[in-house]
C-alpha cells in the first residue's frame, strides 16, 4: 500500500501535481510544469539522460526531480537487459550521474540516487541487481513520501490553529502533507502565496494545489513580502513564514529558491517565526561555502511564461536560481526527526555529524 | 528657457517617457505606460475628470500624475471661457479637487494644484484668473523639474565613482536627473533594476529609460532584492539602494511602491545605505498612520500585462500599492534642499514645521 492509497482511503484528495512523474510502459512521463495549469502536457523521456535534461530544463522541480531521478533509475534498470552485472553496474552508475548532477543545489536526487545504488550492491547477477534497482527505486519513492509525512507532522505542531501562514514557491510533497498532517490535528489555517518569479510556481503550482485541496489561499506578488508581514498590514497578521528548502547546512543556512531570503529578513525584523522544511540537513555541507547555487538562464527573468515583459532595450538579467538564508534568520529547521534550532542540527544526527 | 531645453543644449538626450504627458490643441494627451514600450499610444483627456480618471487608471504614475494634474489645470482654464470670475474660480476649484485626489497616497499632485490655485488668488477679473491660472501650471512644471535636478545633484554626491546602484520601481524624473547629476560629476555607475510586478514599471519603463540613456542596467525579479544585496552575490556588491518616495512623513517613513520596504530591509540586513528621494516631506503627515494606503485591484496580480498568470481557481490576491519603510531602515531622505537624516527631518523647514 502506497502513501497515495492512504491518503484515498482517508478520503482525502490527491491533488494534480502529486501524481505529476511515472513510470509506465517503459517511459517516464512528466508532467511539464512550466506551463501547468494553463495546458496539461506529459515531457516523455525514453532514457535516463532525458530525464536528466527534463529535471535541468525545469520541466519538475521542488520535489519533482526525486521523483523523477528514482524513476529514472528504474527506466535505466529495465533498459539495461541482456548486460553482464559488471556492465549493468556500469549502464546504472552512468545513468545515476546524470540524474544526480541534473542540477546542483538540491542535494535530494543524488542522495536517492547513491541509496538506490547502495540497495543494489550486494546482487550477484544481472537479473538481481537490475530487480533489486526496481525495489529499490520503489521504495525511495515511498521514503520520500513517508519522510515528507513525518516532517510535515512536526511543522504543523509549530502552527497554531487559525494560523495565517505566507509561503514562497512550491513546497510540493511537504506542503500537501503539512495540510493533511495539519487536518489531523484539526487546525484550520489560510494561507499567501508568493507568485515567484520567473517560473511563478506559486501563483500555478502552490496557490492551485491549495485551492484544489480546498484551503483558503491568497496571491502576492513577490515584492509585497515585507508590507504583508510588516505589524498592521490590511492583509490581517500572518503568524509564521514556511518555506522547504533545497539544502540546509551543517551550520543550519537555509539554500531555497531565491527570495527566501527576502521573506526571512522581513519575518525576523517584525517578529514572525520563519521555519524551513528539509527532509535531513546535509552532512556533507559544513557550510554554504560548500553548495553550488545554480544561476539560470537570465532570458526567463525578461519574459514571463514565454512572453517578452522587459522593454527590448533591455538586454542584461540575473538569475540565481536560489539564495542563502543565514542561520540567524531561521527559526526552526524541521526535518522527518524533528524541529531544530539551527545551531542544534548537529542532534539530527544524534549529535554526531 | 525650460529644463527640457538646457538638457538639449547640453547634448543630453531627452528621454522619451520625459515628455509623456502633453498639453496640445486643448487636448491633455499622455502616454499609456501600461503598455509601453511594447506599444506606444497616448490616451486623450479632454476633461479635468478625463485626467483624473487616467491618473487613477495608472495611464501615468510617479511623476506622471504631477504632470498630468497641472496640465489638466491648464485643460480646465483654457475651458472655462466664458463665465464669470466666480464661476471661473468654482470651476477651477471642481477640477483642482479631481486632480489632488485622483490616487490618495503621493502628495505632490495635491501640492501642485493648490500651489497652481494659490498663484492665481488676486486675480480681479475671469480673464486674467484664466491667464494666471495656465501661468501658474507651467511653472509648477518647470518648478517640479528644478526641484528634480535639486535632489538629484544632492543624492548623487552621496553616491560614489564606480558604485552599483539599486533601484525598484521607476523614479521618472528623479532617475533621468540622477544619472544627469551622476554625469555633470564624472562618475559613472551601473544599475540593478527590479523588475516591480504588478506592473513591471521597472522592466518596462526604468530599464528602458537607462538603456535609452546609454546606462548600464541589469534587470532582476523582485525576489532577488535580498540574494542582490547580500555579500558575495554573483553579480558584484551592491553600494547603495536608492528608490523615489511618493510620500516622507515626518518622523522620516518613506511611503513607496509596494516592495521598497524589502529593499529597504535587506539594504539594512547586510549594511549597504538605503536613500530614498523626495522633493520635500509632508509637513500635513506627521506620521505614516496620516497617509492613505492606496489598495488596487487584485486582479493585477493574478495577470501579467492582460495574460492571466495565477491559476484559474485562484480567486483572492491582494495588492496594496505602496508599503511603509520604517525611518530605522532609511539612510538618507534626499530632497530639494539637500540629504537629511530621518531623524533630522524638521530641518527641512528651517527646524519649524
Amino acid at each position: 500500500m502506497t502513501s497515495l492509497q492512504t491518503e484515498t482511503e482517508m478520503g482525502m484528495p490527491i491533488t494534480t501535481l502529486e501524481d505529476s512523474v511515472r513510470f509506465i510502459d517503459g517511459v517516464v512521463r512528466i508532467l511539464d510544469r512550466r506551463i501547468f495549469p494553463e495546458r496539461i502536457e506529459w515531457v516523455e523521456a525514453r532514457t535516463a539522460a532525458a530525464v536528466a535534461g527534463a529535471i535541468r530544463d525545469m520541466v519538475t522541480q521542488s520535489s519533482g526531480p526525486y521523483y523523477a531521478a528514482a524513476l529514472g533509475m528504474q527506466l535505466a534498470a529495465t533498459q539495461a537487459v541482456g548486460l553482464d552485472l559488471a556492465r549493468t553496474r556500469e549502464a546504472l552508475a552512468e545513468a545515476g550521474i546524470m540524474l544526480a548532477t541534473a542540477r546542483p543545489t538540491n542535494n535530494h536526487p543524488a542522495e536517492a540516487v547513491a541509496q538506490i545504488l547502495a540497495d543494489a550492491e550486494n546482487a550477484t547477477n544481472a537479473d538481481d541487481y537490475r530487480t533489486m534497482i526496481v525495489d529499490a527505486s520503489r521504495a525511495a519513492v515511498d521514503r520520500y513520501r513517508n519522510r515528507s509525512r513525518a516532517l510535515a507532522t512536526h511543522a504543523a505542531a509549530l502552527v497554531p490553529d487559525g494560523a495565517r501562514i505566507l509561503t514562497h514557491c512550491w513546497m510540493d510533497t511537504y506542503l500537501v502533507e503539512l495540510v493533511r498532517a495539519g487536518r489531523r490535528l484539526n487546525r484550520q489555517w489560510e494561507w499567501v502565496a508568493t507568485e515567484t518569479r520567473p517560473f511563478l510556481q506559486g501563483a500555478r503550482l502552490t496557490a492551485h494545489t491549495l485551492a484544489e485541496m480546498g484551503e483558503s489561499v491568497t496571491l502576492i506578488s513577490d515584492g509585497m513580502v515585507a508590507a504583508a508581514l510588516a505589524p498592521g498590514s490590511t492583509l490581517g497578521p500572518i503568524d509564521a513564514a514556511i518555506t522547504a528548502a533545497d539544502r540546509v547546512t551543517m551550520d543550519g543556512c537555509v539554500i531555497n529558491k531565491v527570495g527566501t531570503l527576502g521573506v526571512a529578513l522581513a519575518a525576523n525584523a517584525f517578529g514572525v517565526p520563519y521555519h524551513a522544511l528539509v527532509q535531513s540537513p546535509d552532512s556533507g555541507a559544513p557550510t554554504a561555502a560548500d553548495v553550488v547555487i545554480e544561476e539560470r538562464d537570465p532570458e526567463e527573468v525578461l519574459n514571463t511564461l514565454g512572453h517578452r515583459t522587459a522593454s527590448p532595450l533591455v538586454t542584461q538579467a540575473w538569475y540565481p536560481a536560489f539564495d542563502v538564508t543565514p542561520s540567524r534568520f531561521v527559526s526552526r529547521i524541521v526535518t522527518d526527526r524533528g524541529a531544530f534550532e539551527p545551531a542544534q542540527l548537529a542532534d539530527y544526527f544524534g549529535g554526531t555529524k
